[in-house]
């Protein structure tokens, strides 16, 4: 019954998403802040038999607001049902195994590989440098690419690279094969790479409102690039599902992006946080990589990533642990209120 | 840049979806009558709190509010963003070129031969028996068939099998090759072949909650079958999009599904202006094919169907026209309310 592609498929575990309220959820990197309160005041208003109607498939209020924040053009912006289901088209139009292997970091958001099996795209990890930076020289000597992508922050390291090596990546490698860069996490403290675009057409820039918009539950993500790469994506989703993004999505994504001031306040406070729980931690003799995303990739010598990850899950604190070889010494903790990282840091106290 | 596959898609163009408010909509099947207004309590209550959390990927509440009204468990359903998401994972899923070609009706909804495209699998058009009906017998005596797939009622012409001949069809198919039946407009008047899935393991039944429901706005879509199948359809959606339906549109399909009065209400007025049309068109000497759908398929001899869609668009009224040999005499027209019906039989008089 099954088609033959569904024998190679290895589908990507997300983190847990228990309905349980008592755990101190801080495996999945979401905001620890709620959505601007303008969202609210959008539903509290919101007409209903809208919903019998079809949304707009092209999302053009949405893109054009989304423009205006990233100073493009509405042809610039594409959006979609979360930016994961950006990442598979871009993986669907962009990579293929013609021109060689695509790459990405050894260790990085583990969805790529999951796409790589979906549609049958070769891939090669190239190895982080010795401080878990993305290694651009050696992405760049690298033999036999067929296209680029790493997320910028990287994920689970949460370690960035300022937009002049990205620059620098870009006038080194051939135009005609796509870069991508996951900007999932970039408002925590990252340089974005979106000023680029203008420069090279073989760029592509993806986000979401999942992060710093505090919308992971609708669902929303985008791409920014040379209008060329997103009509391939537009033409990818009209392959695939013409209406993906809902009318609700659409306003509430709308609503959100034109809270500045408030969303500013929210990334200050996850930065501050994030700050004092990086000392707290290194105070008590942990390794903590340089983070600007919202979560740290932090391990104790001499204690195993899986018994930190264990031993907080018993006193109802979720983090993530990847048992991978090379990174098996660290969790990744999501940042939290100052309150709740005090709490994790009480607990580490206690227990190690 | 793009990848070889991008040379080979050409993607679905689904119907105008114009902002303009002063057309008659009447061309993509929208439902005429708004969502429950349970549905508005719901928003005006609901805690933006939670939209900073990931949706449950595994949608078990809703899923189990789905097999409550279908009789089934909760491991027979899947959910995900729209029916088009459902079919496009079903293509994935089960169907491929190692046992020969997927069967699709001539004149059948135009996705199918976009996801053909989109995946690389090798479809055959059966053609439809001489009175418009999927027809059965040309589908087993194919040769060399890897699966079927038709909508029951068919679109574009919306005339329906009973369950008996969907029976017929899976007690003479190979049982290890999937058939999967889309019933996006079952409730205006067809037979669900749903009760069968217990006794046929290679069925899948594909719906929606755009049509009967009035819910096209939210994206949701569902399919029920066996364990197996369900499986999985759940292992494509965690290779492609872990969290695919967002917290509102889960929570708005809880609500909507228990509202059933209200929407047998909405139903009944739907079948009673269908036939209102039906008849005053065939009054007026048109040929209307038997609907169990909230469309008529209908045309005039002698005015070809583009003709009919142009002056109905002068007037102010949106319907489909299809320009493909075959059915290019036909026109398809959404069921509105009776005063909308009224309106298109006052300018179809007018105009013809």
């Amino acid at each position: 019954m099954l088609s033959d592609r569904m024998k190679k498929l290895k589908p990507y575990v997300p983190g847990e998403q228990p309905r349980d309220q008592r755990y101190l959820k801080l495996n999945t990197n979401e905001n620890a802040y709620p959505p601007s309160s303008r969202v609210e005041t959008l539903l509290r208003d919101f007409d209903i038999e809208q919903l019998r109607r079809y949304p707009d498939p092209a999302s053009k209020r949405l893109r054009r607001k989304i423009a205006e924040r990233y100073h493009v053009r509405m042809e610039n912006v594409f959006v979609s049902n979360g930016s994961d289901e950006v990442l598979s088209f871009a993986f669907y139009a962009f990579f293929d195994n013609t021109k060689g292997t695509l790459l990405i970091p050894e260790f990085t958001y583990s969805f790529y590989p999951v796409y790589c099996d979906f549609y049958g795209i070769e891939c090669r990890k190239v190895p982080l440098s010795s401080d878990f930076l993305v290694d651009i020289d050696a992405l760049l000597t690298a033999k036999g690419s067929s296209g680029i992508i790493f997320p910028n922050p990287n994920a689970p390291t949460g370690v960035s690279l300022p937009r002049d090596r990205i620059a620098y990546l870009l006038d080194n490698y051939p135009s005609d094969r796509a870069v991508v860069i996951d900007e999932a996490y970039i408002d925590f403290g990252g340089q974005s790479a979106i000023p680029l675009i203008q420069d090279y057409r073989n760029l592509l820039i993806v986000n979401t409102f999942s992060k710093s918009m505090s919308l992971a539950g609708i669902r929303l993500g985008f791409a920014i690039g040379d209008e060329g790469l997103i009509d391939a994506l537009f033409r990818v989703k009209d392959s695939f599902n013409s209406y993906p993004v809902d009318t609700l999505a659409q306003l509430i994504g709308e609503t959100a992006i034109s809270d500045e001031a408030y969303y500013r306040s929210v990334r200050e406070k996850i930065i501050a946080a994030r700050r004092y729980f990086a000392a707290g931690l290194e105070g008590l003799g942990w390794k903590v990589l340089p983070s600007d995303a919202n979560f740290l990739f932090a391990g104790k010598e001499g204690i195993p990533g899986e018994e930190i990850y264990q031993k907080l899950r018993q006193r109802g604190i979720l983090v993530r642990h990847f048992n991978i070889e090379g990174i098996r010494a660290f969790v990744r903790i999501t940042i939290g209120t100052m309150e709740e990282m005090d709490r994790v840091l009480a607990e580490v106290n206690k227990i190690f």
